[in-house]
């Protein structure tokens, strides 16, 4: 077992019951506050704990870590030194935290100028993504959207069981949780019109997703089979991976999803290492028809991580639409990873990968606007009142995450945003 | 006119006939020796100048240049200072290098470390490529491609006359001429067969495409306008965006192509500023029916650009198999990055926007093997007396590319890959 997932520890510092972070998760993301740059932070209950200053405090002494790696733009420098690197830290971390060790705790200058308040601080985007694919993974969601065009019988196409289908998408419109945003305008066209007309997409939607983040490179023209993945994969972030679906109805064929997908897609900000997730692995579905061998894997990898999504009207209070999980995918990380390099695709440090909308079997459990109202044939209500077919103006939208299990609740904090009416 | 653009211009350094690099060209690109890390250089004749030693010289006096910005890896720092620098940069080469002018020529020590023979330096991808899309944008192309699958009263799709269609690709893989790949492996389906199977592509292609570099950035929601494209718009390369044809049928069902084409992607080392093609526009096809307010355009933005592609089978001579030209759009750049950004999706300094497959009406004008050889039923002889439906291993296809008026020929270069066996 990996030290600092050991269900036991316990910290000195204050965690609240229910909290994300407690000394189990040891996350990495990316801080400032209103007198700082940018620095690497993990989250511990409520609070930040700056990186850059235990670092220069020489607290990771015996860890080889590059003099100023905490003080970059982004995790990505960090993360490009490997997974027994990022291990140390965080097993370094841990012991700093637990209760009993007072190699920090006593050090009182440096304890009040390395804690910050979660509430207080500002979160950046965790990485630069050089390259970012999303792929189509949960069947129940490629189902029904396959149902309401095509009927069930023909639901799934012909490559869905045999390839994890996934397409490039845009790493530039990548932010952080909170980042504003507008409606997006473009082409749609009405199915009994002659022409495309040009507006505010009228069918704006969230898709419930994760991303893994990779943190190693291969040689152009090298696969990566499904047992190396695992040192490819640093960790996990929540995606809301805004969907405008007029947009896409109208632009999609032949080539796929484009400016309905590239306006905005927010993540949360806060990384969860592979390795703290590794005590929540669920069995995945059985595979049927049996996969090409360069798919198929041994070790466990999904993921029991309990998701929901809630919409906030202006003003009005939040109203939780969807409780789904991210065990509910057909294709697990180690596939999609070995899929997507089995071609030579070369993978770069900070790269994101989606899961695809990820939708359980029960309709609660779906994982857009666009399957929990059935196209719009089924409104959802608002705590004020009003009806949600897919997300107004004004409206917020936060996704959350989290593991349990032996006692251990590891968290992901949230993605939120909130949609401002077209520019 | 742009100073740098006029067709008067001679250099007192010695340009052969036909050359790409004449003085009214100056491109930029990335090249070391064997004693030097990569920098930035122009070509000129059949040799490449040091822009990072006439910096350091204090050639570029006057010009707000940070001092190291040609010896970063990429050129994406000096892209990023906009094109009124580049072009102040371009002026002062042009000056340097013009007849007459004694202030680079007169200094001997100089000239001999700053002039490097073409054929001896390493040329480098000129960019850090943040983002790269894919347009669709050769009417023909996309009529061929429809007639074959569809026939030719349903080849374009309903949207290709309102949109310029496009989709995201991969950054990772985009690579400079003559960086050895190898034939991409992958999942194929036979029309006949039950299931799929996995080995290596039997189709593969190439795609005959320009690609522009941007250099500019807008604010996520910030549309960027088709007059106001010109100034996001720094420079164009040759790209070959290789395709496998068996992979793509296959796996492009319903969200587009991956691997298909996420394997490599070639261009040619030198950006020819947009600046420096100016003198080679040409008017644009009618686009009927009429498009919407926000891809009309003004300027006339498509390019006389003549290109050629040409095989060479191993241990034979080249056989040239396509003459087309980049005139053969239906969309134009401007019109291109005015959709691409009208949903607020943002541009970054190094993105890369392919213009897709760029077919002419004539058959030998067509851009890929694939319509070349229409599928397959039309091969095309080799200089060695072989025949080629698709690439075969051994192969290196090169693609070349100039544009010629009044006496000045203004050329790319040429992108050059050798596909080997899959590994």
């Amino acid at each position: 077992m990996i030290k600092a997932n050991n269900p036991e520890l316990k910290s000195w510092v204050v965690v609240p019951e229910n909290s994300d972070f407690p000394i189990q998760n040891i996350p990495f993301g990316m801080f400032s506050t209103q007198t700082s740059k940018p620095r690497a932070a993990t989250a511990i209950g409520d609070q930040v704990l700056d990186l850059a200053s235990l670092h220069a405090a020489g607290l990771f002494e015996g860890i080889d870590l590059p003099a100023k790696v905490f003080e970059q733009s982004t995790l990505n420098d960090f993360m490009a030194l490997g997974k027994a690197t990022a291990r140390k830290v965080r097993d370094r971390i841990s012991e700093l935290l637990a209760e009993g060790n007072t190699e920090l705790s006593a050090y009182t200058a440096l304890c009040e100028s390395a804690f910050h308040q979660m509430a207080a601080v500002e979160m950046h985007m965790p990485v630069r993504v050089p390259n970012y694919t999303d792929f189509y993974s949960s069947e129940q969601h490629a189902f029904n959207v396959g149902t309401m065009f095509r009927g069930p019988e023909n639901a799934l196409m012909p490559n869905w069981k045999h390839i994890p289908v996934g397409y490039h998408g845009r790493a530039s419109s990548i932010v952080v949780s909170g980042t504003p945003f507008h409606r997006p305008k473009g082409q749609t066209k009405a199915d009994d019109a002659d022409s495309p007309s040009f507006g505010p997409c009228r069918l704006l939607d969230f898709e419930l997703e994760m991303a893994y983040i990779t943190c190693k490179e291969n040689d152009l023209g090298r696969a990566v089979s499904t047992k190396e993945a695992e040192d490819y994969i640093f960790g996990f972030v929540i995606l809301n991976d805004w969907s405008a679906r007029d947009i896409q109805k109208w632009e999609y064929v032949p080539l796929g999803p484009f400016l309905a997908k590239n306006f905005a897609s927010h993540v949360s900000p806060w990384i969860v290492t592979m390795d703290a997730l590794m005590p929540f692995t669920v069995a995945g579905p059985e595979q049927d028809p049996e996969v090409l061998p360069y798919l198929s894997y041994e070790e466990d990898t999904h993921f029991d991580v309990n998701l929901e999504v809630g919409i906030v009207p202006d003003g009005s209070d939040e109203q939780t639409v969807s409780n789904s999980n991210f065990k509910h995918m057909y294709w697990n990380v180690r596939q999609q990873l070995a899929h997507h390099t089995v071609n030579g695709c070369n993978m770069q440090v900070g790269d994101m990968y989606g899961s695809g909308t990820i939708s359980g079997p029960e309709e609660s459990a779906y994982g857009s606007m666009l399957e929990l109202s059935w196209r719009g044939t089924k409104p959802i209500l608002m705590k004020d009142g009003s009806e949600r077919k897919f997300i107004q103006d004004g409206d917020t939208v936060i996704m959350r995450g989290h593991a349990e299990r032996n006692g251990v609740r590891i968290g992901f904090g949230e993605v939120k945003a909130k949609v401002l009416p077209a520019k």
